[in-house]
């Protein structure tokens, strides 16, 4: 038999004992509500009140494994067949194609314009509904990632109201993937909730069908293996309500330990805690050091040739753009693979760096990207630069078109590359 | 700040340290494999491997949040359109239909036969598979619980074998709902695994496709609210494997903490373990209780008046079918209830003991049934029966049938209740 010591800061047992009140049979060992534990979802909906400033109610809360779940279970829910479309972005994290193609549905594009900082123009949502429309397609919802995902922007107020605006006119669903809300970089930028622009623009739950996902595998906690997470519903009649209950009760309930880190990540440690103060040196410490790594990323590709980067405002990724040289476009073609692909192979082979092809987010046609995290440790980021940099120089030197003064018209694109 | 000590056995410190070492950054908050961590996944594999005395691959498991995911994951798989049918016991467990809805399959019923203790005839899976056939239905796969919910049998090996024969011959994927493996109460039957049933019979890897469904929500352990499963699949070719864990890593992974009850329960303490004894004192002690309190349970029903039980062999149920007297039936009509349901409601009105109407789970037409678990605390389970008998001999009183000799021809249903 072997004794642990172990200390903890008072608020933390008094929290501690808070949560196991809130669960029936004071355990975590047993079934919850399908919603989830009612008082930890009362908990999460106070938290949500507190950071937009408007009602919420942990009636309306889903408490699932990690948000990925909650997003199939709407796209289950929106979906009757192929007719069904989803407005999603290009660039977006493909767990949204993925799940529309799972449960047969079309996926409507709408681009994100890099020239403007990955802006979200209402006039290119219309442009695509209006296509997606005069192909029969019933446009269902409007899938919005905010901050962007793999893009990193953070979307204006103003815009954000045009968005509300355009799905009340449209009659569409809001999904609003909010998991990167903790995740902001920039002065001029704040994080605000779909729900709190609609509310603030005077609609109602009667207005507007809105579901915002969030999760504990992002922010400054990052705990994803955990798989906690929840969708705030709000905006559907009691029947809609009813089948979103039942859907949610098929896997009978998330697991109960992810139930309780949603709760707590909506509610931190408050000024008066005893671990308030080294919660916030902690959260502080890791958003600043996030931002400075998002910082010398973006200045480091941007100083190269060949790249441009916009600004990580938020969330956890750069998605630099390649200029790619005719000759590494016909080296990649020559090898079967993407252009960014191949970049992004060759870039692993080199240095080990791993960094995602945009292909796989989607991306303007005739553009290339790859999608960089921010996530190495910071004092490794020099060397990483250095490495990348290195690389990319060379790749370049092996790539470079011939000036425009020297190229004969009607060069051959050349095979190459390895 | 407050400092709390804790005591733990030699063994469990050491796998603590162990299981540690399988994680990758020897943390429980990031993202594993999809299919969940490969350590974990190699310790259930050696379990598995020494349960049945056949060989088993880490490779070959999927970690999941319970086994109602793994279920889902299947049926998605499996089901392309209403004309994919997925054989299914009845009574069943509604994850089943309600998965098959979801998914757009056709739900093809088979029945158990309640005179021979639900057991499972091939004839009638034959029967049903031919008539579904017939109507141009492609019978993709047959799923079997075992032991069974809500039915609470306990297959026999020859019985096994032949199911496994059946698939075989007819193409079948043979889905096998495991997840009540530890729960066995009877002498003269004991838990095999339909791959251990295979291999016994000399099917290969190549032979048979073959999922097994585990879960940590029930057995001796029942950590349901940890949502922690695995499903073992074997059989499939590697494109198909492909698509399996294609559909797995769209919500990333399970999560960590049931990934590690699952290897957990896959590998209680062994003999020389400090904790060892204390642990089988512990499981003995719940399975023999559970044991005790099904008896007990099946007894009183059967000493009833319209009610005849079969033995609960294992899970944790009893499915007692009510012979109700037309009088019942006709005041369950008019209150526009089925008519084991109105029962239900009686019963919880009158004692407040909940049990589900076997419509719930599908029964032969004209049969009633509920279904009523073992897990209330063997010291309560008296007074629960007391209670019950109370109810059921009052509600018989209130509707028992007039006797053959003294009922005029034609006597008209009345309806009453309340």
């Amino acid at each position: 038999m072997l004794i642990y010591m172990f200390s903890y800061s008072s608020d933390a047992i008094e929290r501690a004992w808070q949560i196991l009140e809130k669960i029936p049979g004071r355990a975590t060992g047993a079934y919850s509500h399908s919603q989830g534990v009612k008082g930890l979802r009362d908990e999460i909906a106070a938290g949500i009140a507190a950071r937009d400033g408007f009602h919420a109610s942990g009636d309306n809360i889903f408490l699932t494994d990690g948000a990925s779940p909650a997003v199939h279970m709407m796209m289950q829910l929106l979906i009757r067949s192929e007719k069904d479309g989803i407005l999603c972005p290009l660039p977006q994290y493909p767990l949204y194609s993925a799940s529309i193609a799972l449960h047969g549905g079309s996926f409507v594009p709408y681009f994100l314009d890099e020239e403007i900082g990955w802006g979200l123009e209402v006039d290119e949502l219309k442009k695509q509904v209006d296509e997606a429309r005069s192909k029969g397609i019933t446009v269902r919802a409007l899938v919005v990632i905010n901050p962007g995902n793999p893009t990193g922007q953070v979307l204006a107020e103003e815009n954000q109201k045009k968005i509300v605006e355009f799905c009340k006119n449209e009659g569409l669903v809001l999904l609003a993937d909010e998991v990167y809300q903790e995740n902001i970089y920039v002065e001029d930028k704040q994080f605000h909730s779909f729900k709190k622009i609609a509310r603030s623009m005077g609609y109602t739950d009667d207005d507007l069908p809105l579901v915002s996902f969030q999760s504990v595998s992002k922010g400054y906690y990052g705990e994803c293996g955990k798989r906690g997470g929840y969708m705030e519903v709000t905006g559907f009649n009691a029947d809609v309500r009813e089948q979103i209950y039942k859907v949610a009760s098929v896997n009978l309930c998330s697991n109960i330990s992810g139930q309780i880190l949603s709760s707590l990540i909506m509610n931190p440690p408050k000024v008066g805690d005893e671990s308030y103060e080294s919660f916030m040196v902690e959260r502080d410490g890791i958003i600043s050091s996030l931002a400075r790594r998002a910082k010398a990323l973006e200045e480091a590709f941007n100083s190269l040739e060949g790249i441009t980067c916009n600004k990580a405002e938020g969330a956890m990724y750069l998605f630099p753009r390649l200029h790619l040289p005719q000759k590494a476009i016909g080296a990649a073609q020559a090898a079967g693979a993407a252009p960014d692909a191949y970049y992004a192979l060759r870039l692993l082979q080199a240095t080990g760096i791993v960094v995602v092809p945009g292909s796989g987010f989607g991306q303007a046609p005739g553009t290339y990207h790859f999608r960089c995290t921010i996530l190495p440790q910071e004092d490794k980021i020099p060397a990483i630069i250095s490495r990348f940099k290195e690389f990319h120089e060379k790749f370049m030197d092996e790539f470079r078109d011939v000036s425009r003064d020297e190229a004969p018209t009607g060069t051959t694109i050349e095979s190459g590359g390895d």
